[in-house]
């Protein structure tokens, strides 16, 4: 009995049962030591990002288990994505409410699992802890890139044109949806098109298929998480340059566009509203057929938004007037 | 006013003010990028590692926010240190509850600068966020070490010694005291001796000195978190081995001896409550003379505790007797 306890803590078990499966990565050791090893190939950097997941704040408190791993790391895939870095690992830290039961650890795991086979993004560590507060899901990614490659948010320059990968707003309008669903009536949006967006609010689709093209091609580039009109704002800023932005050109989705028709307003909650795990990017003029061609063998859309200019600010043009926001980031400050 | 708020959002302002002062690896970029970047010297593995503290679960809510900062990095440099790896950076993953104020987080900013700057393990990224939940801090380390030179668990090889560094309990009775301050009368503590427990709690002293000294001598590693009592028998179990635990020669503090002498049950405390952050190792009986010296050269006391012998199991033998445990290894589950 005694023997039992010593060699088998909960937390022992609890890994044992349902991350052990997930293992396929030799540098995770099968979860029985207290670090991972990752040895990069000669020649590249690593790239490193952290991001989580509080319930309710992030993820509604009834998502569904799988759905809120699979979120967890698809969110730092994205980044990764837009750094120009392959997938090579990550990290997992889990606090969990009292009230967590097997099914849902079991359908949580699931999830993991089925995102890092799907993105070749093995588990290779971590820690769990109970907690008397909200579920905490944190995710420290780990991608490769040749050596100072990493397609950084500096590198913008006066001239290149600005690029966007599938469509925005669709996730932010899932959200509010989410939150009043009486507005689908009022947007004229059916079922499929609820539906749609609704989908693209609870499981981002990252572009990791875009991560050698905007190596090869981009002067800058990062992932929309807060919003199209803060997070390029940011690149902008960190580059010292100006952009010019045409929204008419901002790719929309067609629920997007229909409830844009009805409800004109909601332009602002499209660029704004976050979730969208697109890419931003620049690329020079030059290399812009070649990145588009890139594009289409990657099987992503990509859509020409804007210019890279001299000067300061980002401006947002739409129908002759320059569109200003409420808040043009979304922040949890 | 607009422009303003697009170049500027809240968790941008907190991280330029708070954290980018903090910023010494290039990787980091200035904490402008989305990712860090990385690139450990041809030759080595990466050594990964996350661990969390969440507030009311591994520190006191009322605990200095300097010390949060730094408990929460030492955790991680704990078990870099038993691994046998060298630190060589750390992202960090933050949520702050709504009533957190700037002294809070100056506070924790000077406690988590200063022991990046002590430890040489600078901060390469994070993430920002508020909660309506509890504070959580996570951080991601890493460190590196020749390749394939990880000390792991599993290694130790009967006929090894057991060794473990610095002295054992001091933590969990400091944690005890915390909880009920009387208890220092009743063991017949002086004030000094109190102080001394209480602060092995709040701040752990992780053994970084021995990294080189366990990765050249040690067959097996680990550092003790959870209580000396669960971690070995992971160890040994992992390893496939048994092994023989003289409880009598386990190294114990001048008040944690006093303690032990006025109420000899808190034995159990002792090897069980956690939070230690030494280190307990296997060294094979040939390298012995060479470990010590190394240890020495770190100036890191070190201990003959026991023995690994073939077989299963971990037996703890005090006063002619096997020691049992209500809870041999403290555990959140």
């Amino acid at each position: 009995m005694v023997e039992k306890q010593l060699i088998d803590s909960g937390e022992d078990r609890l890994i044992a049962k349902y991350f052990r499966p997930l293992v396929r990565h030799p540098g995770a050791l099968g979860l029985t030591d207290d670090a991972a090893t990752l040895t990069p190939p000669a020649g590249c950097d690593l790239v490193l990002k952290i991001d989580g997941i509080i319930s309710g704040v992030h993820v509604f408190q009834d998502d569904p288990a799988e759905l809120i791993a699979r979120k967890a790391l698809r969110i730092n895939l994205s980044d990764l994505a837009a750094k120009g870095a392959k997938p090579v690992g990550f990290l997992l830290s889990i606090a969990l409410p009292d009230n967590t039961t097997a099914d849902w650890l079991a359908a949580f795991a699931r999830g993991l699992g089925s995102d890092a086979d799907n993105y070749a993004c093995p588990l290779l560590g971590g820690d769990t802890d109970r907690t008397p507060g909200l579920l905490t899901v944190y995710i420290a990614a780990f991608g490769i890139v040749p050596q100072g490659t990493m397609v950084r948010r500096s590198g913008a320059q006066p001239g290149d044109q600005i690029l966007v990968t599938g469509s925005i707003g669709d996730a932010a309008l899932g959200l509010r949806l989410r939150r009043d669903p009486k507005r689908a009536a009022r947007w004229g949006l059916n079922a499929s098109m609820r539906n749609c967006l609704t989908q693209r609010y609870l499981l981002p689709q990252p572009r990791n298929a875009m991560a050698e093209a905007l190596r090869a091609y981009a002067h800058a580039a990062m992932d929309i998480s807060d919003g199209l009109a803060g997070d390029l704002a940011k690149l902008i800023r960190t580059s010292n340059v100006h952009a010019e932005i045409d929204v008419e050109r901002v790719p929309l989705s067609d629920p997007v566009k229909t409830a844009l028709a009805a409800e004109p307003p909601l332009i602002d909650d499209i660029l704004t509203g976050g979730d969208d795990y697109e890419v931003v990017c620049t690329v020079p003029r030059d290399r812009l057929d070649a990145f588009r061609v890139a594009a289409a063998a990657a099987g992503v859309p990509v859509a020409d938004i804007g210019l890279v200019a001299e000067g300061a600010g980002t401006r947002f043009n739409w129908d002759g007037r320059e569109l200003t926001f409420e808040h043009p980031s979304f922040s949890h400050f």
